[in-house]
């Protein structure tokens, strides 16, 4: 029976995107169902009083230098910490609601985590995120577009209070049942989750 | 070639209650020396702008309740959450630091971690200290009043200041060389680097 986790990210945080990584490696070794739930970052931060890690400087040092580049080592993928960080992600975070709606969310990750951590791309600049969306084949124009839907705007609102009324104070933050898993640096317990249901 | 690890920590904090009690089960198992560096973890916040992690509610309630547990049973350890928490551990440190200079140290925490993060105790009760270590066999009249003595005050201050120099943001914070660890969820880092010095 496949084990459905799910995963609250979103695309400005970069150990979502170490979590996005490994989440899709343990998916190719353990029957894994990810459920996409983007959500606002800024916005469970808000609710909750918490703020980011990054923004203490002696800790935002230490995440970027040494914490992070440890665990992209230990998963074998590339992370270049973003120079524009915090990017205001209001309207990729809702491109992804868009894009998971028209069926090609995963697509949609595959070109903007990319662009965001590995690139190192001014996200924060619709006509780089335009650009990043066609270069991957996407359809840039009808998902800018949907980003002004007031279903899309209403369904990432929906996300992020969802995850915060089931405990979430950051991200990524998942899910196995009611069983909570904050940080990629959680990903281990998943591991022991999904290879004792294997 | 014996591993050196400096462990900067404060027995208020329940991850380092956690790394104390790891880390004695690293050097079961490998060529481990611990430099213990007793610190003011209130200190380490004030000069860092940091806060403890359980000060945020939501947060608080998730590391209380499911994530330090789940360590709790990996490492096969016990860990109560002190209802006292957050306890002044001013005295509390200055006592480690007096311990250390008697030879006793080791003895100290292995009075002071237990009380405080199994038997729920208040510690920060002076006649609840000293009945804690004078039942594990210490002298608890000398290192009480050793906490008085300007060079024991000023070693905790020392110690402080020095792992805020080299970088510490909280506790607990472990160094082999150079490389820094933060947190008692870093500690299979740690191992790697101890698998692979064997």
């Amino acid at each position: 029976m496949s084990t459905s986790l799910d995963f609250y990210f979103d695309v400005g945080s970069p150990t979502a995107y170490l979590a996005w990584q490994r989440l899709k490696q343990l998916r190719e070794q353990y029957d894994l169902t990810i459920n996409f739930k983007p959500m606002l970052l800024g916005g469970v931060f808000k609710a909750t009083g918490n703020a980011s890690p990054v923004a203490n400087p002696a800790k935002g040092a230490y995440m970027a230098s040494m914490d992070m580049p440890r665990f992209a080592v230990r998963y074998g993928v590339t992370l270049n910490f973003n120079p524009h960080f915090p990017v205001n992600t209001l309207g990729l975070q809702r491109g992804a609601i868009a894009a998971q709606e028209a069926g090609c969310l995963e697509e949609y990750l595959a070109a903007v985590y990319p662009a965001m951590w590995v690139d190192a791309k001014d996200m924060g600049d619709t006509e780089v995120v335009k650009s990043v969306l066609a270069d991957a084949g996407l359809d840039a124009e009808s998902l800018l577009a949907a980003t002004q839907d007031p279903d899309v705007k209403a369904a990432l609102i929906s996300n992020t209070e969802e995850a915060v009324s089931r405990g979430a104070f950051g991200a990524p933050t998942m899910y196995i049942g009611d069983e909570m898993f904050f940080g990629q640096d959680r990903l281990d317990f998943v591991e022991e989750r999904l290879r004792s249901a294997a």
